[in-house]
């Protein structure tokens, strides 16, 4: 990513802010931050925010400390430094920059004080979060993003295929999440982001990280695992079981993996993405299981694991080519086990293309 | 810390909004929060957040596939959970947990996206952040708090006597910064935040890390390094020399050390943070290096290593017993050399005690 790269990027987010209704975007240290401009800073309590509005040139308030850094990143000529030392109000030297009237969108993880400050000095403007006023900011990925995503995915299958051959049986659920990363990392993850290794009853709570349980045979363990290479995030889920699965457990899982696959058959470019939470949902609850789906069925990735847009009832926007996200229906019975199944899908113009490749049928392990 | 000591937390903290005028808090995951109830989730674009409103129970308002976790937390049986599904909105869950009308505070680093969610579900409601509305909720320690301050301080003491025993010249200052950080875990640290090796011209840079360049014989080095030792913060800073200083680079680390000597001096309770800055300023400015102290003088410390209360300019907030902060002027020459010196120091009812107790006079290393 050249200066110029980032040049366009920022200008085709202004230009996006001003087609979206926005006077501009106010972004503030983070994933965003980074794809705009290649500048991150560390999050701390002093404001830095980029500043975007159509056709003019962008701006980065930044603590005076920091201006050096902001200088030199990979923008930083491209951008105008507004600096404020401490004891300054940076919300006024912000002010000085912005129309005082209309809608900003804001990053999502702004902090609250900081919008609280902005609010107070300029009290006739408005904000909506980038989530929601402007989804599509890094929800479209280019080629070039989308190849990274399947290099991504293609290192997460391999993991999946090395923790197959790994003993299961008489370990540590964090034992296995621990080899897990160590594989993520061999088959160049710079990041790992989570290692769930859910077996039996933990297998139920779909935000189980990993414990001490030891897995014992007979036992469905859930495996979810993902985190950033070269930049762009994998997360993929499969649920193995230990020794031979139990009528029902080979039932549960069959209907997850056609959940999933009926949800996966469901993308195409216009299709609402509440549209594919919807399918997936229809066939658990075809089965009797609809109770036991207790979470939204996929979510944006690209220089993050978890990102818009959400595949969730209520999320009218529609899919477009290039957009990548996880398909993740599950089925959780408390206290005795859970399933789930996840890819990473990319939408194309001709219906969806997985990310992830390895079998979706229940793995065996010892 | 028992269920019962998070309890009290949690009641004095009702009980001190109420005082501040505040209808209630609104606590997202964070230092406050895991302070609070001991509580720790991800950060995560799922709104969590824990109500507490003076005299009435607890709220915790987490996403229903986090809620089992949330349960076992140390104060989970303590707290009204109050789950929602994806699909749900999370806002409206919350309104109906808080009174209509009144001033909340909302931490600090609480997403922008959640705080615009509320003020469009509660139009009637305003905001406040916490460093703003009750910037003491975490502000005074007490005497356990500071004792485990006074370890984590005299844990970052040991590591810059050891620190002055390797050598310098010839290695790079990426080099000694893993060394600090290797001396920060042995001496009983289980985080580090952050380990400057500002050496000649870096060091004009207050927040500069460390960086390939190789350390000269004849330079400056800045050393600010800190981490967290069970659970609080440690955050010190020491100028040290390879080999025989120049005149000038002496009499400046001299008017630094004057600096933060008289600041230190001025710390008694009822003297305004500002006070503080302001000392410190005086000293430098008189000296003729006021322009080349572009920072605040200190801030305060505890489960975090930066936090409030600041002492800067502008901050009227009185000194109490208890409160914890560093002192840190420092002196920066563009292109040439820098000087920092930061103590840990706590207020106690006759004045000021250092929580770091190494030499500040200049260190010089090989």
């Amino acid at each position: 990513m050249t200066r110029e790269d980032y040049e366009r990027r920022m200008r085709r987010a202004g230009r996006a802010a001003a087609d979206a209704g926005l006077a501009g975007l106010i972004v503030t240290p983070g994933p965003d931050l980074a794809w705009l401009c290649g500048y991150q800073p560390p999050v701390t309590e002093r404001l830095t925010a980029l500043l975007l509005r159509p056709d003019e040139r962008p701006v980065l308030v930044v603590p005076a400390l920091e201006r050096p850094d902001a200088e030199r990143s990979p923008a930083g000529g491209a951008m105008e430094m507004a600096g404020w030392r401490d004891g300054e109000d940076p919300y006024a030297v912000m002010a000085r920059r912005l129309a005082h009237q209309g809608r900003y969108g804001i990053s999502d993880a702004a902090w609250a004080m900081h919008l609280l400050g902005l609010q107070r000095t300029l009290p006739q403007v408005s904000y909506t979060s980038l989530t929601e006023g402007l989804p599509m900011l890094r929800a479209v990925k280019d080629e070039h993003e989308v190849a990274l995503l399947a290099a991504a995915g293609q290192a997460a299958d391999a993991t999946y295929e090395d923790i197959l051959k790994v003993p299961f049986a008489g370990r540590r659920e964090s034992d296995v999440a621990a080899d897990l990363a160590r594989l993520l990392r061999e088959h160049g993850h710079s990041q790992v982001d989570f290692t769930i290794v859910g077996s039996g009853p933990n297998g139920a709570n779909p935000h189980h990280e990993a414990s001490d349980r030891v897995i014992e045979d007979g036992d469905m363990v859930v495996l979810d695992f993902g985190g950033l290479k070269d930049g762009y995030g994998s997360d993929t889920t499969r649920t193995v079981h230990v020794g031979e699965p139990t009528a029902e457990e080979r039932k549960v899982h069959d209907i997850v993996r056609e959940a999933q696959q009926a949800a996966f058959e469901a993308v195409r470019p216009g299709a609402a993405c509440q549209e594919i939470d919807r399918v997936a949902r229809k066939v658990i609850k075809a089965a009797g299981y609809g109770e036991y789906f207790i979470h939204r069925t996929g979510h944006g990735i690209g220089v993050t694991t978890h990102e818009p847009p959400y595949m969730v009832e209520g999320e009218h926007l529609p899919l477009v080519p290039g957009m990548c996200f996880s398909i993740e229906p599950g089925i959780y019975l408390p206290g005795r086990f859970g399933v789930r199944i996840e890819d990473i899908v990319t939408c194309t113009e001709t219906g969806g293309r997985r990310l992830n490749n390895t079998p979706r049928e229940m793995g065996i392990v010892g």
